[in-house]
Order: C-alpha cells, then sequence, then structure tokens
C-alpha cells in the first residue's frame, strides 16, 4: 500500500499574535514542522503547540530560519557558517527541550523560508544547516526541496533526507518549483492538487507546468494551514487519500 | 578536606559587542553559569563560550532570564506563569543543544538578574521556574539565593538545590544581601573578600554588615568577571583556596 | 452642541502578523493611537496605517509602549526614568518622521497597555513620560485615564492633557476602572455600551458597577477594534451619537 | 583655505554593551552618524551620545541600517522597497526626535554597513533608500561612497549628497574600495594614513594600491573609534590637518 508524509509549518503565532490554525492542521497531517522563535513562535505558544502535536500523534520537526522576525525569515540574508551553524544548533536545542517537555521528540529538521530557498542550491549555506544539525543530533533527518542538490549534499555529509513536494505549487520541465513571480505558479483548485498528489504518492511522478511528466520523487508532501483556503486544500488532499487508501505516515514512524 | 564550587556568568557578550573575560574565567571557576539568548548571549558566542568551558573541564549551567536583552534582565518584569515556564524550557533546550554539539551536558540552571533576585522571595514566579525546569529535565539542580525561601520550594518540589553566596556583598544580620542601594553593600578589597570566602568554606559563616556572625550555608560561591577588577578578586579567592588546601570543584562532579 | 473625541488603537500589526481591522476603525473614530514599534507595529505597516489615517481625516498620537513586543507592552516593567524618558522621545521621533512623510502630525501622546496603567497612578515613571514628551515637543497632549492622577501631574508640569473613558469597562463608585479581574468589568453590550456613552457626552457622569452615578469627565472615549464583536460595538456608538446630534471630533481640532 | 569634514560612527553602545569612545571622538570629528537601533543603539544611549555631540557643536547624521542587531547590520537582506523606505523614515524620525530633545538638528543621512555597501552600487534599494530620506525631510543630505553611482542616483533624485572618504582603506585604481578580503586593503600606519588624508584634502587625489594616482573627489572622511589604535589613527589625522591649515568643519556648517 502507498505510504506518504503530509507536514505543514504550525507554532507561527507570535505573542499577542495569532497565524494559521494549528488545531484543524493537527487533524490533517502526519508531520509539524515548528517554527522555533527565530522568525515565528515565542516559547509559550510553541509549547502549546508541541503539546497538541503530541496529543493527536503529530510527529514533530524544528522549523529553523534565519534571525529575521519582522520579515517571517523570508529575506535572504547573508549569514557566515559560524554564524548559521550556531543558529542551527541554538533552535535545534530549544524545540528539543520544548518537544521533552511535551513527551515527544524532535524528529527531523525542516528550514524555513528564504533559509530554504537559498540551501536547496547554495552548497556553502547548505553544509552550514548539515554541520549544525549534526553537531546537535545526528540521528535527526533533514526535509529538503526535491530534485534539490541539498539533498545529495546531506546525505554525503552522513544525514539521512526526506525529500518534499508541494501540494499547491506548479514544476518546472526539470522538476523544479515554478517562481512565484510567475503566472500558474500557485495553484488554487483544490480538486486538481488533490488528484495530482494522488499521482505523485503512486507514481512519484506530476505534470510540469508545459505539460510534460516529471519525476519528483517526494516522501513527505507540504501543506498550509495559513488560511481557510489553505485548510480546505489540505483537507481534500486527505480526504482523497483516505478514499484512494494512500496512508498518511510520518517518514519517522511514530510520534 | 574543605571544597567548594565557584561559579560565574559566562557567555554574555551579544553579537558584535563584547562583555567580560570568559577565558580568564574558565581558568579560575569550576562552573560556568552560561546566557542563554534572553538577556544576553547570541547563538555563535554562546557555543564559542560552551566549548571553552567544556576544554578547561568548567561544569555549565542555564544562565536563564526574562526576555529584556536591552534592560540586561535586570528589570523586573510581571510574566505570567505560562509564560515563565515556556521561557525557562526554551532557554534551557537551546544551552542543552549548544552543549551536546560542544561535547557537554547542563547540569544547573541559575536564574539571571532580576528574575534570580525576584524568585528568591516569589513564590509564584519561583514556582513558575521550578515547573519548568521539572519539566524539561528533573535531573537539572537549581542554583539560588543561600537563605531566601526559594530553596525550600525547589527542594519540596522535587529539584535538588545548591545554595549562592556572593564573594563581592555584604550580609545582613539575617544572612540577606545588603541591597546595593546601601552603602557598603558591595566590597572591593581583593584580601578581605578572599578572607570572607575561605571562612565561608570553611566554616559555613560570614561577618554580617553590623559585625555579627551569620551562618550562610553555600555549596557554590559567585564571582564576577566583567571588568578587570573583578577578575582579579576571583583569581585572588582561586589563590587562596589552593593555598588553604581549599579545593576548587563543581557540585555535579566532573563536566 | 454636545462634542467628544473617539480614539482606538491601530497600527498594531507585525510584520506577516495581522490585528485589528484598521481600515473599518479609520472610519468610525476621530483619533489614531499609532503603536511605535515598541509594543507592536512594524514600520512598514506603520507607515500605511498612518497614510490611511491621514486619507481619512483622522488625528494620529503615539501609543507609546515599554519595549516588549513578545508581551504587547501588558506587563509591568521596571524601566529607569532615563530609560523611559529615551524611549518615549525615540517612539514619538519614529511616529513624527512616519507622519511627516504620510504629509500628516503628530498631535498627542497616549501611553499603552502596562506603562499606561502604571502611570494612571505611579508619579515616577509618570514624570518621566511626561519628561520626555515635553522634551521633544511640548506642544503634544497627553491622553490619560479619567480621574487618575497622571491629569494633574501632567498639567502641574506643564502639559496639556485630555481624559479618556473606556466605552466597554466598568467603573468603580471613586470613578476608577473595575479590574478585569472582577466580574462585571467588561461590558459587551452594544446599546447599553451606547447609552452609557451617550449619557458620558452629555453630562460627564456614568453609572458606576454599584449603581451610584459617577462624575467621568473624558474629552475622548476609546473604543477597540481588534475583534469583529469590538468594531461592531465602536460602530453602534457611532451611529448612536449621529443619531443624537453628538459631534464626533477630535480634541485637537484637523488632522 | 582647504576645509573637509571628518565624520565618525558613534552611538553604537547596546544596553549594557560598550563600543567605542564617543566622548573622544566627539573631540576630534565635525560629523557623527548617530546609530538609529536597527543595528545599534537603544534609545537612552542614542539620547546621551546626541546630547554630547550637540554640546560638542558636533553634526549629527542618522546612521540608518537593516534591522539586523545580532549582525551589527553587516550582513546583506533582501528587504524589499516597501520595508526600506519605511525602515528609513521610521529611523530619521527617531534620531530627529531625540536631536529636538537635546537641542540640535539631523543634517544628514548616512547609510550603516551591509546597506551602505549595497546601495552604492544597488540602485534598487538605492533608490528606497532615497525615496525614504526625501519622504521624511528632503533637505537631508545623503553621505555616500565617492565614486560610486549612488551620489548620482541621489542627486537625480534632488537629494544633496556628500562623498565619502575612507582614511584607512586601499583604493583600487578605478577609485574604488578594495575588498576588505584581499591583503592590503586596510591601513594602519598613522602617519602614512595622515600624508594621505592631507592629499586627499588639498588635492582631492589618492595613491592606488598600484601605485597610481587617482580622483577621489570627497566632501568628508570616515574615520573610526572602535579600538584604542583607531582613535589614534583619528587623532593623528586632526593633528596633522591643524598643523598644514586644513580646516575640519562639516559640509552642514554649524551644529
Amino acid at each position: 500500500m502507498a505510504a506518504i508524509d503530509l507536514n505543514s509549518d504550525l507554532g507561527e503565532s507570535y505573542g499577542a499574535w495569532r497565524m494559521g490554525d494549528d488545531a484543524a492542521m493537527l487533524a490533517i497531517v502526519s508531520s509539524a514542522n515548528i517554527a522555533c522563535g527565530f522568525h515565528a513562535g515565542d516559547p509559550a505558544g510553541i509549547y502549546r503547540t508541541v503539546q497538541a502535536a503530541a496529543a493527536n500523534g503529530v510527529v514533530i520537526g524544528a522549523h529553523v530560519s534565519y534571525p529575521d522576525r519582522v520579515g517571517f525569515g523570508r529575506r535572504d540574508l547573508d549569514a557566515t557558517a559560524e554564524e548559521l551553524i550556531a543558529d542551527v544548533i541554538y533552535q535545534i536545542g530549544a524545540i528539543k527541550g520544548i518537544a521533552a517537555a511535551a513527551g515527544t521528540t524532535v524528529r527531523y529538521v525542516k528550514p524555513h523560508g528564504a533559509l530554504y530557498n537559498r540551501i536547496a542550491y547554495d552548497a556553502k549555506q547548505g553544509q552550514a544547516v548539515i554541520d549544525g544539525i549534526k553537531a546537535v543530533d545526528p540521528a535527526l533527518v533533514l526535509m529538503g526541496l526535491a530534485n534539490a542538490p541539498i539533498l545529495d549534499l546531506a546525505r554525503r555529509s552522513g544525514l539521512a533526507v526526506v525529500a518534499e513536494a508541494f501540494a499547491d505549487r506548479a514544476y518546472t520541465p526539470k522538476g523544479e518549483l515554478v517562481s512565484r513571480r510567475e503566472a500558474g505558479s500557485v495553484l488554487h483548485d483544490e480538486k486538481k492538487i488533490a488528484d495530482r498528489m494522488v499521482q505523485l504518492a503512486r507514481t512519484g511522478t506530476l505534470e510540469a507546468i508545459d505539460g510534460s511528466t516529471i519525476r519528483v520523487e517526494a516522501q513527505s508532501i507540504c501543506v498550509h494551514g495559513d488560511s481557510p483556503g489553505a485548510v480546505a486544500i489540505a483537507q481534500e488532499i486527505r480526504r482523497r487519500f483516505e478514499a484512494e487508501g494512500i496512508a498518511i505516515r510520518s517518514f519517522a514512524g511514530k510520534a
């Protein structure tokens, strides 16, 4: 039977500010990327979300970021390797502490936003992230962009990896994400998105933006929960997977 | 043979800003209270200091604080219990992560500045700090002010404690610290301070500001390293302890 | 004809996080308390809100706060006078800069949250806020809690003041706010609230929580916009004021 | 008689952390670039430095930065134009407020660190900085890198500019700064530096790193004060200028 992981970014509220519907998403996904305080998440809010993930049996990962709260971690930053390594260690450690308090365990690391996009192709910052992860806990898995060089870089460094596809994004014929600046880069139709994800889970392929069929070997699918529309898409994917007999489960097993 | 712990606040630089002489102090103390990023310390700087502590065989503790970098954690803050518990867990976790990367282990927790002073006598915030420590790792020791209620509160909550005296501070006849606002509250004479600390280590007593002898049962002595004068005092205490055959070692054993 | 000011806290989004419905509130109020970046508000968001206030002819004030973003400025902080004076100057200056860019002018200062509550009765922090305002621009008006000592303190210091009542709060027989911790402290019934505010605007009196009639001489009424319910209350007050012929206008005249 | 401006970065302490010797530098320079809180500077510290600048008759400018305190504004950041414009307005406004309280006036704007380097050649971020300055106060002067495109961009936008040379930096034959990564890029010899600056003030030329003579038309010279060695260089330049009859005065006239 086919099986795949569904992951989403959670714990992204900050103090008095709310973001996303963590409760709704924890009923849908198998893995929760937990904000670590650098782009989003205050300790009390992170703790509540990690407790809820534990209660729902959802596996957690550390959603590490550049230190840029006002920019939500979405702006490229020329951090040095020394800074990045320590930033990654610090953030993973913080979430490990909260996970311990909540009776669960951090199983993977997914860089956030601009850091995610940059390390997909930038070996220097990528290696720093890898080195940080290995320094704090070499058993952690790195979740990275399917078809991007970061996955091989991590494997060669001795880190287990999980390749990720984006449910609501179009792909180029080369298997890369179509830039958000281009028309058609973001998909909105729930049914079409669910169809694509069923194909992905079954065959490891997707239709690219030019109509060609490409390989996207992903062990996890990223879904969003920051708007009612995004939650609806995630729910539709889950509903279809259940209807089609595709198991939704973390690559890491039980939480 | 008498033995006592010497501790100091380290890792308090922040980005481009230097504070204290961590290298000098790591040659003197047996325990290092490591800034966790809330009042001081950036990840890269904390990591360097923790690596140096490990290389020197110095035991480390998490120097947790209110989130107040611009005020250096020295300003009383009405944090809720929920906030404090999570802030403590997050900070301890972050330092545990860095300790793991540096090949050492966090053995104790010492609250910093205004939080330290407040929980010495405030049971509500004190209990929150205790609950946070227990949630993340109940084997951690709480370092607190000798003769203050926090120590019994922690013991009753099942947490091991270490009582701490301040080398350069005068004490009231009741065994409390003389407020910094009062004349004579801070001692500066290296020799006199060292004499007092030898007496403390040997007999568990000190001379109070009124000349009476008081009990100060402390397993650790706090020394400072934020000025050349402070480093000189710490060095003199170490020199005298070595001359008098008083061992300087952490309550927690080897680092 | 009776006239009164309606004010609301605006510009409280932060980066990617939204808070409040600034557009809706700018159609209701005559004065906008603009977050200055210390408890809420990033420069780009503040600028957008100040531009919208200018376009709506709404007078703006600087909503200065303790530096506590994660606590939304709601936690009492033991800042020194030197710190508070400079924090107030800095924040007012920042909003003045944004106001100049948006073609409008800062006319008043309203401290936010814990700072507002503390200076209502604490002369030391109150004097620091007054000194900060006078240092940067002595023509600014201080908006403070009706019936609280801060108003006289400011007047004696040569600062013009505006007394403020809270539309959705109950009052004690002494004319003070009933603590939020007590039952009945916050009112929710739109019609009843509007009735009370009509009485306030016409007679300078309110019914206290014990049924007695008290004097609350206020030149401004604070309404909220951080939830659909809050916006509805504010809209009902405006509707009633218009029906009753009570003019809604800023104490400062035109924006 | 030849005359030139000497400028230095001041107000870069932060809370409990000290940086630079502002008192020493205010006796040397004619212009002080004042940190605005984004890369360095807390309000109380900025206020003290601006008061001291006013007392010394030193003209002040706003040393605006990317929001990156932990990286001291030295890391390139992909801020949007909307963000940059508002960040620049906010920072200038804040320093204007502090200047008003200190009885002085902000006369110019000098971007700091990575922002300075980036806008020297990046027209998109450069235009955003220019737009921000013009929006808040079009009478402000932009201080920028001599021989870089930013100066013409600002002039074409209607902003007055001042070109700046760096006392302790080597120049390429094209008149650009030699990258800090290259050998010989930073000069240390006080006498040689002073010789170069005398030549610059008199003739508008310098010897490039290859020995050729280049034009560097600068109305201001940047000197540093963040180490005793840096202060000594600045003092030597001042001493030589006085001996040679070169006036040290701000392009903006009296403070």
